[in-house]
């Protein structure tokens, strides 16, 4: 059993790097913030008796070593970046629940065969730079890492130069640390088990993404002396193509969803028809079919729209992530794990994407989700129990060492 | 008749306090720019032989003596701000237009009776500070002094602290400058006088403008696991918001508008339902009934969206200016002085606010239009001919000589 109380220390201590004065935290990737829970963690690993390094997308890897260093590690952890107004709990549970496992292996003098490898991916939000889980996708191979440091946040700032700004551009290439499967714990972010009264997900597979870009292209003019029938409003547009996707993800329901979370109006003012405006569009489908149709659809809905009334509309493509089915193999470690330990558990399907998903198209992969209060997540409301949190680390401690072997 | 190169040559002088790539003018009210055009300003009214003073709220008056210093002045011009993607006559036609009437009068060696007051009032856009035509309204009375000095913009930064920044806090007070009528001078904003090949419109009248603050709080939350039924989106919200108000604009039409121009999602993030927005309304009819119907249908369209998607909406009236109906007798001025000079006209009805609306509700009042092209204003393209600008600034010094005595 792992130590409730020093993991939600844990949790707590960290929440104050970027807290927010409604109780959340505000910790975007590679901010001053982010720096600060880094060097946090960087000597939390240390003195657990890890060999920490950081690859040159800056994520953080520490190495306890095995009884057999010929085998490949067994790859723990989340991330410790947060949204704009995030939570305390999302990522953060799974590092630093992984860093708990390894205290607690310390405590106890128990040795694996198999080394243990804790992980702190860079950028798993997205919401600074897009994709999001951008550093796993780069270690499985869908981006190089150039592209990666290549990529712009809102403000013009590459990831290149946000990661020399904090000093975590690290020595090591991205890949440099070899994994043989990877073990994500996290809180649910949903509102299944909470609704069902179970403690543990064992979860069998995730939710495909597109993640698109628009721009909408009408034609400014004066609120107060262009009729009506004239004019070429970007807002208006934007709305329709809001509700389309609604609507859309509605039809192909229960299994979609689809989002419109950015939209920015150029030189805005009260007086003036919005004539340009960015927008970002996020669907998502555990099923490759219903992806396709839904960026069909969509695609329908806006090229109807645009034509309509006379406003131009590009979307384009950014990031195209399929569905996650797990392996099986580690399904069955996580289930058999939570029963052993005597939690409550169901099968689940991830929502959220997560580093996890990544790994899993270049090794075998699981996770373990707990639940949080009301399913409310990216949300500086989010909230977990201090016992449900610490069930979800038991059964990723125990999971590793069915894995690893002792 | 006036001298149609000069007044171009000013027009195209002071367009470069805020030029824009796209050839239009950025110079919002009381920024460094303003400051440029203002002190250009006052230095053409100083060399034109005026008495210049500027008024708490930082409106320049320019006095030109009339033989009868009793009679209160023929009051003439307009502003010099623009919206933050402005056109190079919006304003300053009807100001430079009026300095020159000054010019060619102190030219041609033409004395009046009345005196005559060139004003270049403060604020009229209203995108930086609400309301529009802030400082005419508050030369009315509609407003006091200290009100308008704490408006705030986006910022935070107050009129008086923009006042200050720029050192134009003039040391009169408001309303210091009796004024015995006002004629302004103005491109039409609108389709109608090009469609029709008239060179003057003649105003009679003005729609009526409400103004509205709104702000949407839904829920912020996982755009990958929140289920479609489960969420209280800020910005579909809003979409139905623009939609209905569209509709409602379209119904009461075709003399009624209704613009949503700003719109700002808290903390947005591609990968989160947005939880609350900002946003503004604009809408206008010269009927005063239909105003109020206007006001009615939007509100109960924005009551049934809020119950229905459990979406609180606050909306807040922040400006009412009723319709405007100018001097019967400024307007004959106006339509005489057309048909002596030989222009054809028409009358017509403001689509946008100007300061002689606020004027009129004091004083008689009335207004002069050119065309501008396709009725493109308050966009970097806004364009009208150097012909038309002199035929407006010509029937606007003909006014004057009627109404002023010669
Ligand atoms: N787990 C999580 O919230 N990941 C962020 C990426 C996404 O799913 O949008
Ligand atoms: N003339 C003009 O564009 N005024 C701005 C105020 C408004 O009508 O919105």
């Amino acid at each position: 059993q792992i130590d409730s109380a020093r993991l939600w220390g844990s949790i707590h201590e960290t929440a104050q790097f970027g807290a927010t004065a409604k109780g959340g935290v505000r910790r975007l990737t590679l901010s001053a913030e982010d720096k600060q829970v880094r060097d946090w963690f960087r000597k939390a690993c240390e003195e657990a008796g890890l060999e920490v390094h950081t690859d040159a997308l800056g994520s953080q890897f520490g190495l306890r070593k095995g009884r057999d260093m010929s085998k490949p590690p067994v790859g723990i952890g989340s991330h410790l970046d947060t949204q704009p107004t995030g939570g305390k709990y999302d990522g953060i549970l799974g590092t630093l629940g992984a860093l708990e496992v390894i205290r607690t292996l310390n405590d106890a003098g128990i040795e694996t065969d198999a080394p243990i490898c804790v992980v702190n991916w860079t950028n798993e939000e997205g919401s600074r730079f897009a994709p999001a889980m951008m550093a796993s996708a780069a270690y499985v191979g869908d981006f190089t890492t150039d592209d990666i440091l290549s990529r712009k946040d809102a403000e013009g700032t590459t990831v290149g130069q946000a990661l020399d700004s904090i000093g975590y551009r690290g020595d090591k290439p991205v890949g440099f640390q070899k994994l043989g499967c990877f073990v994500e714990l996290h809180i649910e972010q949903g509102p299944i088990l909470e609704a069902e009264g179970k403690t543990i997900g064992v979860v069998d597979s995730g939710q495909g993404v597109l993640w698109y870009d628009g721009k909408i292209s009408g034609f400014e003019s004066h609120a107060g002396s262009t009729p009506m029938p004239l004019r070429r409003d970007a807002l208006a547009t934007l709305s329709e193509i809001v509700l389309a996707m609604e609507a859309i993800a509605r039809k192909h329901g229960p299994n979609a969803v689809g989002t419109i979370g950015e939209a920015v109006i150029a030189n805005p003012s009260r007086n003036v028809i919005p004539g340009e405006i960015a927008f970002t569009m996020d669907c998502r489908s555990a099923d490759g079919a219903i992806m396709d149709a839904l960026d069909r659809d969509l695609r329908g809905a806006i090229a109807e729209i645009s034509a309509r009334r006379k406003v131009e509309v590009k979307i384009d493509l950014v990031w195209r992530k399929p569905p996650t089915h797990f392996d099986p193999k580690l399904i069955a470690a996580v289930e058999s794990a939570a029963k052993t330990l005597g939690y409550s558990s169901r099968r689940i399907t991830s929502g959220a994407g997560h580093d996890a998903c990544n790994l899993n198209t270049i090794m075998p992969a699981a996770m373990v989700f707990v639940p949080c209060k009301d399913g409310i997540s990216h949300n500086e409301l989010e909230d977990a129990t201090q016992p449900d949190c610490a069930a979800g680390t038991n059964v990723l401690m125990h999971t590793v060492l069915a894995i690893a072997g002792v």
